[in-house]
C-alpha cells in the first residue's frame, strides 16, 4: 500500500513552522533557522526529522522543559588555535548552532583546509546528516557527530545501556561525480527505539543482535527487547565510543544522566563536533590519465559500481531522489496525517489552516 | 594449548630488522623506522604486522616488485592551506611516511587545533592503529585511514569485488582517564582474508554475512568463500566507501586495478589519510562537578563501564595489556617458529642469528 502525499508549498510550510517557534519564544532568526532545516529534512524525504517532529521534541525536551534556551547567545571560548573554536552554546535552538557551526567551519576550512567546531551545552540538532549534505553540496567535505538525548545502548558485551544511539555523519561533495553527494549517515545502534516500538505493536521480530531485555541477554522478541545494542559487535560498539569520549573532551556529562534527573552539579546536555574540510586540501592533484579530480572521483565511483555491481545503493542517493521527486512536484510531501497534525500547530499559534482539499497529490 | 614465547630483547630485533632492511636497500633512517615500528607493533602484541609480516609484504609487493620505493623522497605538494599538507611520497617505505606525517599532524595541530597530511603514491603503512596510538601516548587525538592494496571486499548488496578492506584507526589521549590510550582500529570487512583460509584450513564455518561465493551469493562455508562483505550491512560498507571517496580525492585510482596489472597511464598505489587533534582545541573547559579535563573523561569512561558493564572491554586495552607483559618481559615476545623465521633472516643478511636456547621463556 502506497501513502497519499499532497504537496505543501515550501514557503508556506515555512511560514508555519517559523510561527510555531516564535509562538514558543524563540527569535525570528531561530524560527527561520527552525524551518529552514525542516524545510531541508522534508524535501529530502526524511520524515523522521521533519518540523512535526522537531517540534514535538522541543515541546518535550526543549523549551517545554528548559532543555532549551529560546534566544540563547553563543559564547565562543577562548582558546589559541587558529583552525579550532570551541562554543558553549547555552542550550540555543540545536539547527542554529548547528547551521552557524558548519558555516564557521567552511571560513576554517577556506582558510586553513581543515576547520572544526565543537559544541558544549548544547541541545539537540535533529538530523546531523543535514548539515554535512548541506556543506556537501557547496563543495565540501563535512563531518558531525554529537551525543544522544538519551543512553539507551549497551556497550558491546555490556547489560546496561551506558550509550546513546550516537550517531555520525558524513558528506562528500561528489555531485560532479555522481550527481548528488554522497552521505553517509546513521546511529550506531542496529535500530532506533521507534523502530523496536513500532515491531512490538506490529507483533513482528527484532533483526538479530540488535537488542537485549531486561537482563541484557540477546532478543529478537520486539516485546522483551528493553535496550538497543551497537552494530557490527565491537566495530559500531566503537563507533559509539568515539561520540562519548569526544563529548567528554568538549564538556559532557556521564551517558547515564542524559535519560534521568541529575544530581547537583552534573550536565545533562549533549555535545556537537562539526568538521570541514575543503577537497582542494587533501588533492595532490595527480590523478591518473590526465583527469580532473572530479573526474577521477567519478572514475572510483563508477568502478566501484562496475563489475556487476550495477545494482548497488551509494549513501545519500535516497536524499537526492527524494530532492528530486520534491522539486518535480513544487514542494514537499506530506501524507494527510500529516497535514492534520500541522494543522493542530496552525490552531495553536492562530494561523491559518491549510485546506488538504486544495493541496495537489503528487504522482 | 597456550603458546610458548621467547623474550627478545627489542635491541637485538630492531638491529636484524634494520640490517634486513638496509640489504633490500633502504636507507639507515627508513631501515631505522622500520625496526621501531615493527618493535611497537610487536610490543603492543599485534603479531598480524611484526617484522616478519612486515618484510614478507616488502619482498612481495614493496621493494622486490617495485611497489615501493628505498631512498625515495617525499615531495610537498604546495597549497594555500595553512594546517593541510598533501605529500607525494613517491612508494617510500610506508612506516617511514606515516611516522614523518604524523609528526607533521602534531606540529599543525599544536599551532592550529587540527591538522591533516593525505598522501598520494603510497605503499603499505601496516597498522594504522600504530601511528595513533603513538600519537595519542603523547597526548593527541588521531586518525588514520588509507586505501588497501587488493579490491577484496564487495560492496553492500553487490556482487565483485571492487573495494579494500580499507580500514579506520582512531586514537584517544585516554591514559590519565583508564590507563591506556583508546585505540578503535578495524578493517571494514567482517574478517580478514587471512581468516577466511586458516578456516578453509580447519573445516570450520565462517561467521555469518562475512562472505560472498564466486557468484556473490552469501556463505558461511570457508571452502566456497571467495570474497569478503563489509562489516554491519549498509553502515560497515559506507565506512570502506570513505577511505575510497578520501583515496580518490588525495589522487589515488580506481580500487580494481590494486589487484591487478593495470593499464598504461593509471596508478596502483594506495593513499594515505592523517590527522591529528590537540584535545585542547576541543575542549570548552567547563566539566560538571568541578572535574579536571581528564576527571571528566574518567568519569564519563567509568559510567559506560559501571552499572553492571564492569566486565566489557575498551578497545586497545589488548594493546595496552600486551605491552605491560612486554615491559614486564623486558623484551618482545616470539614464539620458537617465528624466531626461526627471523634466523632465517639473520642467514639472508649474514648477521648471527638468534641462540633460541638463550632466549628466556615468557612467563
Amino acid at each position: 500500500m502506497t501513502e497519499t502525499f499532497h504537496i505543501v508549498p515550501a514557503e508556506q510550510h515555512d511560514a508555519l513552522v517559523a510561527a510555531a517557534y516564535q509562538h514558543r519564544g524563540y527569535t525570528e532568526a531561530e524560527a527561520a533557522d527552525a524551518a529552514r532545516f525542516c524545510s531541508f529534512a522534508s524535501r529530502h524525504g526524511v520524515r523522521t526529522h521533519n518540523a512535526l517532529k522537531a517540534l514535538h521534541l522541543d515541546e518535550l525536551f526543549g523549551s517545554g522543559s528548559g532543555g532549551c534556551v529560546p534566544g540563547a547567545e553563543v559564547r565562543v571560548v577562548e582558546n589559541r588555535f587558529a583552525a579550532s573554536e570551541v562554543w558553549d552554546c547555552g542550550k540555543k535552538l540545536g539547527q542554529s548552532v548547528a547551521f552557524a557551526a558548519i558555516e564557521r567551519c567552511i571560513a576554517l576550512a577556506d582558510e586553513y583546509g581543515i576547520g572544526q567546531v565543537s559544541v558544549d551545552n548544547a541541545f539537540h540538532y535533529l538530523w546531523g546528516g543535514g548539515y554535512v549534505l548541506d556543506a556537501a553540496q557547496r563543495g565540501y567535505i563535512a563531518y558531525t557527530n554529537c551525543t544522544a538525548g538519551l543512553a539507551e545502548v549497551v556497550p558491546f558485551k555490556g547489560k546496561h545501556p551506558t550509550l546513546g544511539t550516537n550517531p555520525h555523519s558524513w558528506g562528500f561533495p561528489t555531485a560532479g561525480a555522481c550527481g548528488f553527494p554522497i552521505v553517509i549517515d546513521w546511529a550506531t545502534s542496529v535500530v532506533a527505539m521507534g523502530r523496536v516500538q513500532q515491531l512490538k505493536r506490529e507483533g513482528k521480530p527484532l533483526p538479530p543482535d540488535a537488542a537485549v531485555d531486561a537482563d541484557g541477554n540477546p532478543t529478537t522478541d520486539a516485546g522483551k527487547a528493553k535496550w538497543l545494542v551497537p552494530f557490527g559487535a565491537h566495530k559500531g560498539y566503537g563507533m559509539a565510543l568515539i561520540n562519548e569520549l569526544v563529548g567528554a573532551f568538549i564538556g559532557g556529562s556521564l551517558p547515564t544522566l542524559r535519560s534521568r534527573e541529575i544530581p547537583e552539579g552534573e550536565k545533562r546536555t549533549p555535545s556537537f563536533y562539526f568538521q570541514v574540510i575543503h577537497p582542494d586540501a587533501i588533492s595532490g592533484g595527480a590523478f591518473a590519465c590526465g583527469r580532473s579530480r572530479d573526474g577521477n572521483v567519478k572514475a572510483v565511483i563508477d568502478d566501484i559500481r562496475g563489475h556487476g555491481n550495477e545494482g548497488i545503493f551509494l549513501p545519500g542517493q535516497d536524499f537526492a531522489q527524494a530532492a528530486e521527486r520534491s522539486a518535480q512536484c513544487g514542494g514537499l510531501l506530506f501524507t494527510p496525517a500529516e497535514i492534520a497534525e500541522f494543522n493542530e500547530l496552525a490552531a495553536e499559534v492562530g494561523a491559518e489552516p491549510w485546506d488538504l482539499a486544495a493541496l495537489p497529490v503528487a504522482g
